[in-house]
């Protein structure tokens, strides 16, 4: 049977996969992915053969890998961050069905949510929620309501994709709705460049957030009504019934 | 300036770490951690001081390795997934505080979130809440809005600490709670012992899932309203407007 492994190589630089991922690769016979992706691995796999598609073409991208694998290659997807995580895998899974003499195999990694909070300190320790702000494929009023009952409910709120060239006052909607039910100086954070050359990150009020603009290789943190600023580092305390506990 | 890194371990066997956490258990002089997760490491890196302290010991086990760095020793502190999600980073930013002399950098992992999904195929693509059963931290009523404001919101749900001793039913009540908003058919996943020996996964109904019980080694995943059970994988399509999208 051929194998298909979806792999998540993390955030950034080669040192954020897991060995598990980098074992899939070596054992593989081609790598397909998004071209920005793969010029990230390409080379530490020297050997292998590089298949890559533009954005947006994820179906194409992965029909090209279950035809390498029908041929009896073993092939490898790459994502960003994490496979499962508004990545390939459940297309895969898809589109699988029609090809059941290919196996899928899916290799979880390190998601931007979890990369940035370790570069801000630790804004995800309590529960939180992940919101993509994208309307490309949900529409807008779903994310709104996200936004409402997730503040509502005092989460922590991670905002992926928070703008692009057509969304550039989407984040700015999103703080409005936010500060509905957060105060103006909840403790938020900001990471570009997770885990890659150029990584910066910056704590700021929601209130501050509300008129900064941000790019694209951006990820959003906005705290919960414990969260607090300590040594330039944003934390949420793991629990609410003490300040620090045992 | 001493150095301590706070490193998710990931889910599960040595090789679900990321080449960057195993890099930074290399160059340290001692592994400091909660006795089963230094017992799962501890073959790799046999030439580290290892310290351990029990369960429930988090401020004693941050003070320990403080103090080690404090002597001069470069220090590791581990954790299960990531040290961000429900982990040990927080409570060292807060108590480093005290040792302003010892510089503490955050490695990230993989959480049970992403790890369990994979196992499960691909339940968390789209926007998803993260919520812990345990209310030893927590008061039941936050817990309760949260799993009631989640379900409103059409979010994909992932608990974390489903069971314990003390708290058999609260799955059930859970449960309960989040078929206020949720429809009784709603595709659900079970993982036990994400990444380790024993691992294994249940696809259920969420009417199934509040007459099970699970132990405390399982992180339990409540599809969203578009999540769908796939060739006996747990699915969640990336959009609202298509099936299948480009």
């Amino acid at each position: 049977m051929s194998k298909i492994y979806v792999v998540g190589i993390g955030p950034g630089e080669y040192e954020q996969m897991t060995m598990r991922a980098a074992n899939a690769l070596s054992s593989c016979d081609t790598i397909v992915g998004y071209t920005v992706y793969v010029d990230l691995v390409k080379a530490h796999f020297a050997d292998k053969e590089f298949l890559t598609t533009p954005m947006r073409k994820e179906v194409d991208r992965c029909v090209l890998a279950f035809e390498e694998a029908k041929k009896g290659k073993t092939v490898a997807m790459i994502c960003s961050g994490d496979a499962g995580v508004y990545g390939m895998s459940g297309l895969m899974l898809e589109i699988g069905v029609d090809y059941p003499e290919v196996e899928v195999e899916v290799i979880p990694g390190v998601t931007a949510a979890t990369g940035g909070a370790a570069v801000l300190g630790a804004p995800l320790i309590h529960d939180f929620a992940l919101i993509s702000l994208s309307d490309l494929l949900t529409p807008w009023e779903k994310i709104e309501k996200r936004l409402l009952l997730a503040s509502e409910a005092d989460f922590v709120i991670c905002l992926y994709n928070p703008s692009s060239h057509k969304r550039k006052d989407y984040l700015q909607k999103a703080c409005d709705l936010m500060l509905q039910h957060k105060a103006p100086e909840t403790v938020c954070g900001l990471v570009q460049n997770i885990g890659r050359e150029g990584e910066t990150y910056r704590i700021l009020t929601l209130q501050e957030l509300r008129d900064t603009q941000v790019d694209m290789f951006t990820t959003v943190f906005v705290g919960n009504s414990m969260t607090k600023e300590i040594n330039g580092k944003m934390v949420t305390p793991r629990g609410y019934r003490h300040g620090k506990e045992e």
